[in-house]
């Protein structure tokens, strides 16, 4: 047991002061003070309520100890984000935990916090305080994200309606095949995947692309949302039963990159991974079936692939179906009947 | 390197999910909806602003591994409050990552949100949100705290003049050398004291007493304030520094609890400790010497001791005198000249 001394305290913290000084501060916005002070102060823009969600990763479960530094921080705020973006929010800022190993050298540190800030900047998402300390253990990282929406138009997870749409942004299970690709063995469906598609699978486990521009037409449109964190399947069944709904969902109109789509025509079992991996982000949503044509209009105008893949019922039984059956899944496996 | 499957980590979030729902769920406010949905929603109450903090405690470094579950989520709740305190802001509601190692059962979870809820429910300090993860480490907790003050009136770090008193609530050091008795050895003048003298100092270094009573006089009077947690000296520096001023502070007049007085007269080097230990969580203040009066009569009120240690300067310089002369302090070491 090492809890570190007095001294050893001290000398670690000067250093922090000069990390969030010379590093950190740059990344700041109003609401941070500078970082200059021991608290974040805000306010929500007139009429908006606050949106706050926090996600933490650690290094070996959520990321891979020798990603790069600027992947990480790139996947760390695009998660947040996308959680704010699921329930109609526009960021505000963020605070950030940081819990160092003591291996991370500041070259390290530094392009982490690089990745951060243009991560960051690009969602107009600014840091607003935070705080930093040792781990004897791997590197963790928790972020708490906050977004504002207008009064009352917060996107709940709660409030589908049976027949409602159900539907999906972007292409799903991109990031469980390109975590596939980082284990060792990876199954040779993948492996005879060009070197572009192998590419563009492990861009989408290393770097989530939170659908921001969509809060707007969501909070409009949609009747409930969140975002796919931990396999479409999963989520379905979260959000459903969130609201007191079953549903049903057509696997075959899942959509799928070319990528996902080639490796699974070599081997369809692979299907199981990508519709139940998780690492997604993209918008899991329902919708009146009078509005679906609006919200669609409103993803092509953004170019964002929207598709319908189901139908809210009364429930309470979620089903999937797949090319004509049922199929069933069980703490992420699945058997067909 | 061993990312957790697909399959995994559906399992490891069926029982994250009975976790949230059973254990975690009955300490949410409003504002954490349940802890059903994937965010909190918030506004400050009326004329009011969010005051936001966050800190992050790991095993090993903030708290023993051994330590009591209990202790250990009275501690994480105690030093987020003691930021609010020292910001003039009451307590809101707070959002918490827990990242668990495999070997913590659910015996000692429960005995940690057992904890965590009688803590919160003391101070009014509901739980908002949250996540729930594994680490392949030591357990590593981040608590972000939402507090709200008036408009205008959080107490800044930033904001001390020349001729101001500088004062400090409750006793110090009794943390720091309530962490001393936990290491190997402890000094010889520790181990004289008697039992219940002991068992003061290590109850003051595992369980914070957060000074929330005093927000709203603190508001009210204070020029600026911040909690002391990484040792009166450093701190004294830090709040003067960010106001662009000096200070002297006179060591003889730091308030030291019947224990560690007892220690010093033995051992007079032990006053290092306890002047640059960390872990106090008592407020360290500004006020100008007008209100001085004032505020005090109001910390009497509340039981709280309120002692002046100091005046600020113009600056630079940020002096520590003791027993006549100056006291010099270089990364938390100290020299008599």
């Amino acid at each position: 047991m090492a809890v570190v001394t007095a001294q050893e305290v001290t000398e670690r913290r000067l250093s922090e002061d000069q990390l969030i000084a010379d590093w950190l501060a740059p990344l700041a916005g109003p609401a941070g003070l500078g970082l200059r002070d021991d608290a974040a102060l805000l306010a929500p823009p007139a009429g908006c309520e606050l949106v706050m969600t926090v996600d933490a990763l650690v290094s070996g479960i959520h990321f891979f100890a020798d990603d790069p530094p600027a992947s990480i921080a790139r996947k760390l705020v695009g998660v947040n984000l996308s959680d704010l973006a699921a329930k109609g929010a526009d960021p505000l800022g963020f605070m950030l935990a940081m819990m160092l190993p003591d291996g991370l050298g500041n070259g390290w540190i530094k392009a982490f916090i690089d990745g951060l800030g243009e991560a960051a900047q690009q969602a107009a998402f600014p840091l607003i305080g935070g705080d930093t300390t040792r781990i004897e253990g791997p590197l963790a990282l928790s972020l708490t994200a906050i977004g504002s929406v207008p009064a009352g138009k917060m996107v709940r997870r709660t409030t589908a309606g049976p027949g409602d749409v159900i539907a999906v942004t972007g292409t799903i299970g991109d990031a469980a095949l390109g975590l596939l690709l980082q284990l060792p063995d990876p199954p040779a469906a993948l492996m005879g995947l060009d070197a572009e598609q192998r590419g563009f699978l492990l861009d989408r486990f290393r770097h989530p692309r939170p659908r921001n521009s969509f809060a707007q037409a969501l909070r409009a449109h949609a009747s409930a949302a969140m975002d796919v964190s931990d396999g479409l399947v999963g989520d379905c069944r979260k959000l459903l039963r969130a609201s007191d709904c079953g549903g049903v969902v057509c696997l075959d109109d899942v959509p799928l990159s070319d990528a996902v789509a080639a490796a699974v025509s070599v081997t369809p079992e692979l299907l199981r991974h990508a519709v139940t991996g998780g690492d997604d982000y993209e918008i899991l949503l329902c919708v009146p079936e009078q509005a679906f044509n609006t919200l669609s209009e409103e993803a092509v105008r953004l170019d964002l692939a929207l598709h319908r893949i189901g139908t809210v019922t009364a429930g309470p039984e979620v089903m999937f179906t797949h090319q004509g059956g049922d199929m069933s899944f069980v703490h992420g496996s699945f058997q067909h009947f």
